[in-house]
């Protein structure tokens, strides 16, 4: 029973569909009839004209997306549990040429503005440092937890203050949206941020994300920049098809309700086990060696986070079933 | 009626097929069952030991084949109309780190000894200028030529008495392979290729390329490369699935067969017309523009190469009705 | 006997007092009171305000200059024969991160509006080809040729018309200015030159070179690439000084009048050998390998050119004696 | 009375000498009489064969030595407070191509075995995670501290058992060598150290550093990317015969002695004012901001280093007036 992670979960049926339905002769690129159609219906979403591109893997999203902001020189601010600086292998490097993570510390991999005030207030204004040019964030965070839109609007305004871009990894940012209760639009956009990476392959999807400018003139340059990094694939309406069936009838937001709710029951089983409180679909328990390794023993397949703690991630089409043994099996622990 | 490239043709069923039999659950990245074959099905394909990795994109399987061959600060010996130098925006700039693409002239963007060795003897071994560290060709060119093994042979023979290493970008290899009637391992490694970028999308693939190292070794490098590049996909068993699937049955190669072979009826009908013999399965047509306007109005599709030139590509899928009609068409000019 | 090359000419006696002088406690780096007066001294010179920043070589200059025009994603259109492109090992991709260099044909290593324009007119506006962004030219040439004030102009046309930058290696400013009777201005900036790399290494200096930026607003960020590339000396006084001793009465002018007064002996002796017209102090010379080895046997000291050339330059501090010696030794040829 | 910093002290008189001396004609760039005898001149210094490059600034002697030892995929381990992760602008990133660098904490930016090990367990063994290739230590450290023969022996074995190259920062290594009393091979190749940043400038040089490199076949790579970082320049000579000039009668040696000697009358006012051991040429003490505004009302220079700390650095030339009158100044504050 899968609880490592969401990223290995199957595609939803639809998107399979959609895939097998743009299976014919069209424009090669991104010139062709779905992808055509990206631009108007993430506009449509958000609310407001927004430059809409598909690539295949979050890395690239996020990375396209912090070198439109933050030129070779420059530095981009983030929390040092970010995806960014811990597992993309340094790929914010080879996108942007070299410009420099800035980190953060703090609980949970959130971002605040005290912690992004405290790091600028360490960088003296001369050549010889680095400087800031973007602040990146994480929602959900890599420890489950989200940013609310008050949060992000608290970062939005003092990175407009500060001349700053504002980047939003969303790989997982559906399971932000549900637990959040926002819209895409308050979560995004009107807090201030430029750049979002969507996230759809952990969250039915198969191997399509989106990359949401929301300074539409930034496109011109990340087409570029997308081609140039290998990312532009030629049946591009295979990925279009895929995020189009996922904003279909919200089955993007039904699934990641899915995911949260799965969340839920272990995160009641696990009670005082757990590290953080659990707002989207990730789980942190504190378990001894011993007993993760009665989980595993039972059939449980999760991470092992170090440190005494497990990972436990609920997936779009996690079955109720797994999750209640799951529950079970925690609280006997 | 399209005729303008390969690139834009539908997957073959059985890719697709192979796609939701794929769909469930597995570990992520490249630890799948799928992805675990890919190894072992290309060695055999190849009669040696090779690595074999899955990417999304020809730029991006030639341009990991070449970073594995050439530090940031050497030269790649190309055609001036290879797919690196013309049409990848820069890509092999990103994924080396700045190396040099020294260019070649000569007709049909075939490289020989003799080219290859004018550019050598042009540079002088000092610090001031850049040494060259590899040699890419592409097989079948972008013109539609073929590289016979033996001509493959006689420029590894170059590459290795020079200390250069060999990429031979087979966005068609299949193609070549067909016309040449040598085997894959005639045709790379016995000839001296040390990494080959081998095309499925354009022969019946959906977004599945394979990256064929020949020496072993290269791979934990280029494994890191990949990722670094944002190339590393969460579901990676959707595209080894793909590979396997057009390597099942030689369906790659049968594939290819049709391509080729739906080619030979244009290039019987275009006869002087012909720029280059027709070895593969790429016709370029000397044409005015009016006869042009009026394979257009006809429903033809095709890409005007210029200076009087028009591209025709055919495909795994094309069918034998459009083919006779263009054959008709180009004779009644 | 020395005619390899200006650039192992010893420095002005001037220029080591200039650095004697500067040889006490300041502030490091460029805050110092030497540094502090090179963009006045270049601004009275140009007259216009512009920014001048020392940097040791001009690899550094050039690089740093193409990188203020050229995003990583674009192109920079020069000359084959261009210093940047033979010359400096593939710095430009250092600088600039991947940017290609677009090579223009044609003899003397002269960029014509009808070359740019050749090249501009062979790009398709899409994703997958470089977009050029900048144009660079050298002057005086690597062979010794002077774009006029005029022609500069034409080509400062036709980049401004093309949303270009225009960068002009001016490792032989001083001799093309004196060979050309412009002024500073009219050679540079008035002719739409954005970026000048202007040199005094082979002009007296020992070890210093100016970048000069037409566009002051351009200076933020070179100020940090330089920084950024190891080019920021702690004792920068010490360049800062060896320019402004070379500007001071305009000794910069009268070595370049030396330099290029040396050479008209040697061309009125060389008569039909030479391949070039001689502009500034550079000879190119048709010889047999027989009549170089002469040379070289009555102890002149200058480059084999290949293709049955010599090169021949002359430097501010070229004895008469020598250049008497050798016009008479090619005469006698 | 200057106590900011070492980098910006006159240079020595017989480095001027040397200059002057240098200052005829010869070969360009590094093939002339003086730059030929580094490699000598350093195997007998550390008493086994290197390759010694020039270089002017310690940005570039770092970088370039990093870059030899580090793919651009993987890692570099050094100190948070490390120059090269706070004081050169990203540098290292230019150089490297991406290099990572991960940092450890601890205090006076002293590198030790256990917090390198702490950082390498902490790294997963995969793809996702960029790997270490080198460790970079400062001696002495950007805190006056220095690291003993035996402690960098420690971490050269810590870094051999890793597959680790190890690098020192060598800008005060004149410092270090006087401070600890061990030998120059003992201090680095025979302690571990692959390549040292040898440190001149703040030493009585103008502008020339010195890259020793004690795997000498690193040599061939390192040329071409000190060309390819603008770093070549023509008239080497000159700062070749400023190194010889300073290796000449250990000049270099009873410089750094002057220093370190000019530091401790400064160290003995301080007490218990000192944040570190005083243990080369530089000192920093706690002062509350009036205290601080004494100091400098009394004519003496230094750096706020913030959090109610200063920093005074003494040099080669400090004369003894000043010194007596700092440390009665502190003394009485």
């Amino acid at each position: 029973m899968r609880f490592f992670s969401d990223n290995a979960a199957a595609a939803h049926p639809a998107v399979l569909d959609a895939i097998i339905a743009a299976n014919r002769l069209d424009t090669a690129y991104d010139g062709d009839a779905w992808s055509l159609k990206l631009d108007g219906a993430f506009s449509d979403l958000f609310e407001t004209p927004v430059r809409a591109l598909w690539v295949t893997t979050g890395t690239a999203a996020n990375c396209l997306a912090l070198a439109a902001l933050c030129p070779p020189y420059g530095g981009i601010i983030c929390h040092r549990d970010a995806h960014i600086e811990v597992d993309e292998a340094g790929a914010p490097a080879v996108f942007t040429h070299g410009a420099k993570l800035i980190l953060l510390d703090g609980p949970g991999a959130k971002v605040t503005p005290e912690l992004v005030t405290g790091a600028l207030d360490g960088i003296r204004k001369d050549v010889h440092q680095v400087q800031p040019h973007a602040i990146s964030i994480t929602n959900a965070t890599e420890y489950g937890l989200v940013h609310s839109a008050a949060e992000v609007a608290a970062l939005g305004d003092l990175a407009k203050s500060h001349g700053l871009g504002l980047h939003m990894d969303g790989a997982r940012f559906a399971n932000a949206v549900v637990a959040t209760g926002a819209s895409p639009a308050d979560l995004s956009w009107r807090a201030g941020v430029d750049t979002l990476s969507f996230g759809f392959v952990k969250n039915g999807g198969l191997n399509a994300e989106a990359l949401i400018l929301f300074k539409p003139e930034m496109a011109d340059e990340v087409l570029v920049r997308r081609k140039r990094a290998g990312h532009l694939l030629s049946k591009g309406r295979m990925l279009a098809a895929q995020i189009l069936a996922l904003l279909d009838n919200d089955l993007w937001l039904s699934n990641a309700r899915a995911a949260n709710a799965a969340a839920r029951p272990l995160a009641a089983a696990a009670g005082d086990r757990l590290v953080y409180p659990v707002e989207a679909n990730e789980l942190f328990l504190r378990v001894t060696a011993d007993e993760a390794a009665r989980l595993l023993a039972l059939g449980f397949d999760f991470y092992d986070w170090g440190s005494g703690q497990i990972r436990l991630v609920t997936s779009w089409d996690q079955d109720s079933g797994s999750v209640d043994k799951l529950a079970a099996a925690i609280k006997s622990l």
